[in-house]
């Protein structure tokens, strides 16, 4: 609310680019809207809307279909939405045993995607590098070439600085300290922006804005896969601490007596809930991936008491830890992405004993845990959002100069 | 930066409101500053303060004072103040074994203070809230009678709603839904606001606006008793959950095999931190207080291997504890309170070790652990800054109005 001296001069304009991107927002969060919803949403007036979508439309991020008149009286509002082909990004995601790139378009439609597993040994930076571009190629060629690609996105399983995204340590891949972003550039030989996040993070904005979680404020997203992570969304906003690496739920230690973890210290909850703990349970080999936990659930299916008690185990590990994360964060809902949204059938009892035996009963009465819905794909998804974030921040930079003296002023 | 066209004609009400909270709060928060300073913080124009100003003084809540002139050319910018007498606020503190109460004016300043031990068996609510008023009646008899009483402030080592301040449950005390709040005001026959909230999330405030948290902005604050709590501030902003509830550290289960808690779980972290667990490890009564700590800590300073044992075990516990939390929030700060102030110098080297060991180390380069600076104050006066919330949010509505049409049109 206060205006400092030398930004009264900026003001029309920092007005018309927060308007832009309060209307581009709507448009990619919501899908297809009418010019009244606008309004509605937006609180601006009707004429302004008109003007600030003539210039979305002329840059071709924007089209509006006026809808056959059904015999109603009066004149329909036209629907307004976003062209997905006006704006592309590129998504990546690197877990432990597989990887995957998506090619996005505004309003988040997904174009292509694809998801290819890989052996555990394959894993140093070279190859995934390697590997990444092999599928970024191939993911391309299945589109035009003038795709207009603003932005590449990469979830990794991975502590994660936020400032640069350089990726400080992940315990599971054995990397330490790779400026990921700057790798994948050289290599892809890509001038446009590439963001990094930490998978977790990057699977709670994606349930946040298009899954589960949509409309809920306190958030607890929980990514199982061979590493464990957590995005947590704090009052609407995603928590990433002082500098980013915030939500490493995975390395919280549970267990005084447990094994050795990934990450150099014991008994930290992944080491008791990640996929290698539910195979070492069921007598599977630890390193084994996707195809091992579907034979696991598969025994368990058919009543199998190895299969059945490693679960069992698996779950109640899960509501322990749950229990003071849930103590902690008072969330109103609990996400579980990755292979726990596999396994959630499974093991929905023991977790719930064990959270009502271990939350507090105030906290714990206001939260639900539920599956994740976008599936294995969050992180993936998350990617192509923040991505896309520059241009839902400021889509005036994609736009054209309303009049020079207006650009000269807010430079 | 979207106004809704029913705003427009309440703008400049809004703005002046707004305007009046900034300067409040820089002199609340800062002490006095020099009209140039408050300039230079607020970003506002010279003559919109000094009208501003010159409302907070017609209304006996700011004073100026024109320093004498040290012989330096130019007319030395007059220093503004609050008057501490202008509004003043009372707060409480219910701990387990002391009851709190103080007076503090306007900027802070405590005008009066008196903490009381009181046995663990006298912990119902009848008591307490006639424990309470004694103690309020013996302090305000040391002012004089026409302090101008804004709000009331309860520090409660309870889990709170925050919409209410419900205490909706109190482990340590026996309480379970107890409306705190209107009995104390039924108790006080007082009709100005009485605010309740978690002793931990009201230290968590104190250190940061007025203790060694100053200026950071991811902070954990740990307030030790006979509970452990938890206060967080997240981005700037302390961290509630969805009802408030959030920040309840001490019952994180961190021991499967571990011993009952007073929340009805096992091995919750305060059953391995506590007092009680102190007290316990050293061979002393478990329900002793503050005396029984003292001796503890007489013990250790002459090498007693029973004191110094049981503070290293405690110390483990509570790195054990904290490299979780640090894994989950990445704070710059961890701040020590309540007992944990006290035993500090004593459980520094075991707790170092144990979050050396435990916490990753991304975060655990960028984190301190610190004592708090308040002491064993923090959360009481966490509640009288609680107190003042409503005055420094909106001061307008303590000052006279500025015109009828602009009251009538904020209306």
């Amino acid at each position: 609310m206060i205006l400092r001296r030398d930004e009264v001069g900026q003001r029309s304009e920092t007005v018309r680019r927060a308007n832009l991107s309060a209307i581009v927002r709507e448009l990619h969060d919501r899908g297809p809207l009418s010019r009244s919803e606008l309004v509605a949403r937006t609180g601006l007036t009707r004429s302004a809307i008109r003007g600030l979508i003539g210039e979305f439309v002329a840059a071709d991020l924007v089209s509006e279909e006026r809808p056959t008149p059904l015999g109603a009286p009066g004149r329909p509002s036209p629907l307004v939405h976003l062209n997905a082909e006006g704006a592309v990004v590129i998504a990546l995601e690197i877990a432990v045993d597989c990887l995957a790139v998506a090619l996005v378009g505004l309003g988040g439609r997904v174009m292509a995607l694809e998801r290819v597993d890989r052996p555990r040994t394959h894993v140093s930076v070279d190859e995934t590098v390697a590997d990444l571009v092999e599928l970024v190629a191939r993911i391309r060629a299945t589109r035009p070439p003038d795709d207009p690609l603003i932005g590449i996105g990469v979830a990794v399983a991975a502590v994660v600085r936020r400032s640069d995204g350089l990726v400080s340590m992940a315990p599971n891949l054995g990397w330490r300290d790779v400026p990921l972003g700057e790798r994948l550039a050289e290599a892809l030989g890509s001038d446009v922006p590439i963001s990094v996040a930490n998978e977790a993070d990057l699977g709670a904005l994606a349930e946040h804005r298009r899954g589960v979680a949509i409309g809920a404020d306190d958030v607890l997203f929980l990514s199982g896969e061979v590493g464990v992570g957590g995005g947590v969304i704090v009052d609407g906003r995603p928590l990433s601490g002082v500098a980013g690496y915030a939500g490493e739920v995975g390395h919280m230690p549970v267990n005084p007596t447990g094994i050795a973890c990934a990450c150099g210290s014991t008994g930290c909850w992944e080491t008791e809930v990640g996929v290698g703990a539910l195979l070492r349970r069921a007598g599977h080999p630890p390193d084994g991936g996707r195809a091992e936990v579907d034979a696991i659930l598969h025994e368990a299916i058919t009543g199998s008491p190895a299969a059945l008690g490693a679960l069992d185990s698996v779950g109640r590990w899960l509501g322990f830890g749950l229990a003071g994360l849930v103590n902690v964060f008072n969330p109103s809902l609990v996400v579980l992405g990755g292979f726990f949204t596999r396994i959630h059938p499974f093991v929905a009892r023991t977790l719930g004993e064990e959270l009502e035996r271990r939350a507090l009963p105030a906290p714990r009465r206001l939260v639900q845990v539920v599956p994740a819905t976008l599936g294995v794909d969050a992180p993936l998804l998350g990617a192509a959002e923040l991505a896309f974030e520059p241009l839902l921040a400021d889509p005036a930079l994609w736009l054209g100069p309303r009049d020079g003296l207006a650009e000269l002023a807010s430079a």
